[in-house]
């Protein structure tokens, strides 16, 4: 006589739970085996009307919630482990369930990233979804925001920008009339479902002095990255790599590239990287798949990084990045 | 300059952050360092309105979202090694956050349990806390729900009942009336502020054969325990320990023994634990200053424990446990 939080839990995330550690989530607790690795443990909440739109698809939500961690185990040069799955809901709806919880396990197959378990409570608020995930490095490898270097590389996975016009034109801002259908198609796409940038966290396991994720910005991301560093940074943002869909929108001047660098959700891997090591990083990076942009040069000094156009001139930011508070 | 996220991190989760695998809360993850033990992962999320009332004091609300974890820990025999903290926040009160922050800084300590990392979102909801928790066992020796076999004592450990006794108080219901101003706030105290039997972890680790915490009931736990022992359980209802508080309450007629065994929040430890281990186990336990109780045995046969008074009646139950859906 199980009682509906278990039946949900038996009937929509037990079939995803095939890890041993997950005692097929008849258990209170999970395991994950001792190994030689450190073991990496991040953290993530999505809620809705803050970090998904109250109509966003039940795939897209899944996939966001557990993206957002990949995509900081990946920056850390970390391989997928397991994850813990928070679901607070209003009610348990199998419309909504059902293709949640068959996007997130394939996510998870995909990733080689199994549930082990989690929590599943009411809540009278809006929908919000918490996952912790796990990673695992040779010890002492996790690849920090602090190490840093003057004269090091800085470095940005995929293209900057593109999900905070996403968000800007499922608000009808101006970005929604500047873009032709496929591009709001790419860029709303980009905001609702992160890439991970998974293929890349061995390149910078063996290479990066720094790395972090961009979640809240690129220009405030940096920043933290140098603050921890002890160090600044000299950006050119011409360099600043951008997607068509994005080019089409700031050309059309609904947009500009101040907005792009202090928006966020990218999910790309920001990183630093010595001189001596650049060419085995993209090297690494190419095989990987994945496209990666020298933007600038670590350089003396504190404060906030120094963004400059194409001419030289420093552009004025009037933010830095997303702030919930 | 950091953003606001930023400042409240740094302002009052950075003096609890000692552990070094937390990086000072300056990094995207956390580390919890390789070591020849399994790791135990936990998570349980409490949610104003839900969990706890929003009037609760934040001390109240910090100890329970840490310990209702600390008591799934304790149960698997897990020693503590860490956890990571999401808040849920409508706004960044000092009012709030300080006194929340101090009251887990200080059951962190007392624990054993850092603060390693955890995520900050705003809601436009009720205030959540989601904690998850990481503890250790020598390799392959977490204690299981399965493994329950027939002939095995049940026990529990201190007492059954006083957290939704406490809870009743709260709402106004009859027990209420019923009890001495001590009593109420006794009961109220186990409500707001689980125990967790930390101090029983081990020897539940060397001499159980199953083990769960109380967090749903314990009739309704049991049921679980016994199911994927494969097992079933007859347990002498007036062997359940109940505090002087509870029994107060009871003799006035304002409760009865079915509802305190179907209430939730009891954070107690149930384990079965062979005849062979017994004698072994109440010592360990004694020398652990816990209270544990022998009510019942593990017994042949699929289904609901069977609950009998004094004399043998087999007892009604309306409801075993608590449920969200």
């Amino acid at each position: 006589m199980a009682s509906g939080e278990d039946d949900l839990i038996a009937r929509y995330f037990k079939p995803l739970a095939h890890d041993a550690g997950a005692f097929d989530l008849t258990d209170d607790c999970a395991i994950l085996k001792a190994s030689a690795d450190d073991l990496v443990l991040t953290t993530d909440a999505i809620v809705e009307g803050v970090h998904f739109l109250p109509d966003d698809p039940p795939e897209s939500i899944a996939r966001k919630a557990l993206r957002v961690n990949l995509s900081d185990l990946a920056a850390k040069g970390a391989t997928p482990a397991g994850f813990l799955l928070t679901l607070a809901l209003r009610r348990a709806e199998e419309s909504w369930l059902a293709p949640f919880a068959q996007a997130i396990g394939e996510d998870a197959a995909a990733f080689g990233c199994p549930l082990l378990g989690g929590d599943t409570v009411s809540t009278p608020g809006p929908l919000m979804i918490s996952v912790t995930a796990f990673g695992r490095v040779p010890a002492g490898r996790m690849v920090r925001r602090a190490g840093a270097k003057v004269g090091d590389h800085v470095v940005v996975s995929g293209t900057i920008g593109d999900a905070a016009l996403g968000l800007e034109i499922l608000k009808g801002g101006p970005a929604a009339g500047a873009a032709t259908s496929d591009a709001r198609a790419a860029l709303v796409g980009r905001y609702r479902e992160p890439q991970p940038r998974s293929a890349l966290a061995e390149a910078v396991r063996d290479h990066a002095s720094a790395a972090m994720d961009v979640s809240d910005g690129l220009a405030g991301d940096l920043t933290k990255l140098c603050g921890v560093s002890g160090v600044s940074a000299a950006i050119d943002a011409s360099a600043i790599p951008l997607s068509d869909a994005a080019r089409t929108v700031l050309a059309a001047g609904a947009g500009r590239i101040v907005q792009l660098i202090a928006g966020g959700d990218d999910y790309e891997i920001l990183c630093t990287v010595p001189e001596a090591r650049l060419a085995a990083f993209q090297a690494e990076a190419r095989r990987g798949g994945v496209r990666v942009s020298v933007i600038g040069r670590i350089t003396e000094g504190v404060g906030v990084p120094q963004f400059s156009d194409a001419d030289g001139r420093v552009l004025a930011l009037k933010a830095l990045s997303y702030s919930h508070f």
